[in-house]
């Protein structure tokens, strides 16, 4: 059967069970028994309900200049979903909704396409529903496929984005929001939900005041998506995806933490996603109970220096090696160089350093390095040194993602305990191991707790749209309960965001969800490390279950935020 | 409380919790609920039994040498249990019984002895059982500890060689066969069981023959551990801990596919364990489909060089870029550089040279290479280049386990597509994104089949011992039935062995099981790997389950090489 693939071109297919744009016949066993898997739905949309709608809203900071930003948004209440008797007002309505997945994937998001579609199936029959293909640019292009059952269907309860797929593309300029407009008018659609991150939500609230500015019947909801977990707030408890990557990592961690105490003789240091915030790592850390778990906020916070972080690690290697223990386990946010003030310094020393003059081989071009950043500099292994100088984006700048630091984080370890050895401070031995955990955890199975939370996730945004709300980010919470009792509502997007001033103009932003040092989590964290750093009390969480009693569990961080724990 | 703790240490241990050597209060809830699960047991366990002989057994090779070299064991005949209606001869005998854990980790490994214990629980009360603490050391230092109910409980199930842990040292002087001898006699034990692979196994049998040619009383068994699946035999269907290490690769190996397939500009190389044989690739290959696979053994018979192996990955990437395929995902063995002769060649010169000669840093050095030598070598990335002349192990030889083959192979096929480019026969991109899996592997949870395969061996070693059997290794086989269908017994080593030369000296070696390019499971790989290049028939395993329908499978290759597929 020759048949058009999801790129474009045409392509000689074997198998006879495809259903949709999916093969049935070369799903695992596993991806089977999850298809026909009903997540549970919060008990208001059991029957009848309408809206509550709270207080006027404000915005997380400068009030002002958002409701400058935002004339017809700004000030609006935040709602809930309520049970009713009667009939709620729009349950006749048909709705012509779109849907687009934007930024990187994140486990659930098929489940919230699952949930508006059922939503609409099931409350407005009749509805469409288009997914707009590979982000953003599927709107501005409007390049889009009907949601159907048979679409929908081999991506129930599924990883990745790829029912769709995703992008990273922007709607920005005046031109692009021209193209929006044009999109959805020629669509005639009702809605339109945006399921991203903080930028993405903040481009769906751009939308949704442009939209309305321009007299448009359609509505734009967020969702909250991000597996970095990032994006939250009192209102948005946890974003989708982060429950499913923690716990894979945390597999991962665990199953090294029982080879690193088998073996011997290994330090593992791990790192994990995470560029702005330490949210993963904290999760990890206490669903693992690492000897060093490294939060880039708390280095932040104390201006703490590469050498410091690395002395921290080494005493732990020390008071280690002083109970026979020649091995570890060390976990390290993504963004840990960034949150170091004095790398922040060389890096930009070093960008117009490279801009202007160029590195001569012969490493003359270091003399015109402040003093304290040529030290910084000298003192890194060489091909972190290297590895700064070379790895430049389009723009000139160093790539700081590229750089490899718990690999680097190794060698200066490595250094200090030589050098004690030395001073004999340090009777032992020391070898590192490194590991990245990123794309293995983006894509995974979502978890029992991200498949409910996403479909009800879904079935809030098309109630909302149902509704005709605008300008909200779908918010279930109440999560630490079962799922019959969780609250679902929408919240004003412009109540989680602040301006910040770039190239002289106030922009909006939902400012990212940093560790919270004075919040619980990191307290908790805190009170406990002293004990994880020399007992060897970890944890190996194991394979996510989807049945049995350890199925339905969801993130300490999450219980310790909420007060449940 | 201070306690000793298993390092020779003084600690002080916070919790109450602990049930031997672990403190049940943190494991994790997957953890704990295995704590608890009996595997099941073939059913000629479940009543009394008897030993069936085989005929005389010979060597795989050379069977004059194996009979000089064991002229103890030599011939004698595998055994399998078989019921029996009265009390087997042996029932009313104490047994007092060592075991070891020796090598890397594999999961199972603490089911094994679990099901030891077991076995002499029910069949031989009053018997007691030593664990060998540190691997082989343990036996030459005397250094044990008695496994109790107590120690053993936290073990059940769950991943790891914790328990007594492991070591990679061996008995090969005749100083250290005394040693092991007075340990034997001193601890007055019948029975000696070595947990290893291949190396360890052997080690096994010359053991058992140095104790029988001494006229101890101590037997020794052998049973089957490691993860690259190399070492197994018509007899020895499997050895375990590669059934969980191929499910836990396949998982994130799936994982990255769906991101893969969502994201739609990467191609993920990935580094799989295996350093002598394959297995764990073709494995992983049929668990999730990739778009290449690379199988060293092939490559090895082909003799390719390093550019053809580039070659037809880069010819993969140029036909998906047809089909409007900028994505994929290629699994590498982590040995693939040892099985390229010219590669293999170039190391050896590489290896002489720098011994004699090192290297200048103007790399005048290089013109002392063979011309096709040199011609490789300047062939190789940069980075490349540099590991394979900085890192050498303490008799200067390159260490190839460290090199990077995923990063080179991305390196290479690069270059060839930008030529490629230039000749206008590649229009599309590439960006490669390198992973490594190994430690992840070797801890994890042993699967239902791992766990209960162990536990059959495990009282399969008790049985054997409790029957008077020396010098075979514990055999389960027909393992694609149900597990109380499994058939149990013993095969002579002296049967899996043949030798080598080396040094001027017959060595005994048990060959390792590469895999069988006119084996089952190659040839249908074969088949069906042409339609993975192009098509996206990924697969994604998902997480290892414990219940429910997917959770007793087994691996493809197994069912595959017997034929129930």
């Amino acid at each position: 059967m020759t048949v058009m693939n999801p790129y474009g071109h045409l392509e000689d297919l074997k198998s006879p069970n495809k259903i949709g744009t999916r093969d049935l016949s070369v799903y695992s066993l596993v991806q089977s028994s999850r298809l026909d898997h009903t997540p549970p739905l919060p008990k208001v949309f059991h029957g009848h309900f309408k809206l509550n709608h709270g207080p006027p809203s404000t915005s997380a900071g400068h009030p002002e200049e958002i409701k400058n930003l935002f004339p017809n948004l700004f000030g609006q209440p935040s709602v809930q979903l309520v049970p009713c008797d009667g009939p709620s007002y729009n349950e006749d309505r048909k709705l012509r909704v779109g849907v687009v997945l934007s930024g990187g994937q994140a486990p659930g998001g098929h489940n919230v396409i699952a949930g508006m579609f059922d939503y609409l199936q099931v409350h407005a029959p009749g509805s469409v529903l288009y997914g707009f293909k590979g982000g953003p640019a599927g709107i501005m292009r409007n390049k889009w496929v009907e949601i159907t059952e048979t679409l929908v269907y081999p991506f129930r309860n599924q990883g990745g984005f790829d029912i769709i797929c995703s992008g990273r593309d922007k709607i920005e300029t005046p031109e692009q929001f021209k193209q929006a407009e044009e999109t959805v008018t020629a669509l005639d659609l009702d809605g339109l939900v945006v399921i991203g991150g903080d930028d993405s939500n903040t481009n769906a609230a751009l939308l949704a005041e442009y939209f309305r500015s321009r007299k448009l019947k359609t509505r734009v909801l967020g969702c909250p998506k991000t597996i970095d977990g990032d994006l939250k707030s009192k209102q948005v408890p946890i974003s989708f995806g982060f429950d499913t990557a923690c716990k894979l990592y945390s597999e991962m961690i665990g199953n090294i933490m029982v080879d690193a105490r088998s073996t011997g003789k290994y330090y593992h240091f791990v790192r994990l996603m995470g560029r702005a915030a330490s949210h993963i790592t904290l999760e990890c850390a206490f669903q693992t109970h690492p000897n060093v778990a490294i939060i880039g906020e708390e280095v932040h916070a104390q201006k703490l220096t590469l050498r410091q972080v690395t002395n921290s690690i080494a005493d732990v290697v020390c008071k280690r090696a002083h109970l026979g223990k020649h091995f570890g386990v060390v976990l390290i946010p993504e963004g840990l160089i960034d949150f170091i003030p004095e790398i922040e310094n060389l890096i930009a020393e070093l960008n117009d350093l490279l801009a202007t003059q160029g590195c001569d081989p012969q490493g003359h071009w270091k003399s015109k390095l402040k003093p304290a950043c040529r030290a910084l500099f000298n003192s890194l292994p060489h091909n972190i040194q290297e590895e700064l100088l070379l790895e430049r984006d389009p723009h000139g700048n160093v790539q700081v993602a590229r750089i490899e630091t718990e690999k680097m984080l190794i060698s200066m370890v490595e250094a200090e305990l030589f050098a004690r050895q030395h001073e004999e401070t340090f009777k032992g031995h020391f070898k590192g191991q490194a590991h990245f955990f990123g794309y293995e955890g983006r894509c995974g199975l979502p978890t029992n707790f991200d498949a409910t939370y996403c479909y009800a996730l879904g079935f809030a945004a098309s109630a909302l749209l149902h509704c005709g709300q605008t300008g909200l980010i779908a918010s279930v919470s109440n999560l630490t309960a079962p799922a019959s009792e969780w609250v679902v509502g929408g919240t004003a997007l412009t109540e989680l965001m602040d301006v910040e001033r770039r190239r002289g103009k106030n922009k909006p932003v939902i400012k990212k969800a940093m560790v919270e040092l004075d919040g619980a989590p990191f307290k908790k964290f805190a009170s406990l490390r002293d004990a994880w750093a020399v007992e060897d009390s970890y944890i190996s969480p194991g394979p996510i279950q989807f049945s049995g009693p350890t199925a339905d569990d969801t993130c300490y961080t999450l219980k310790l935020e909420v007060g449940s724990l």
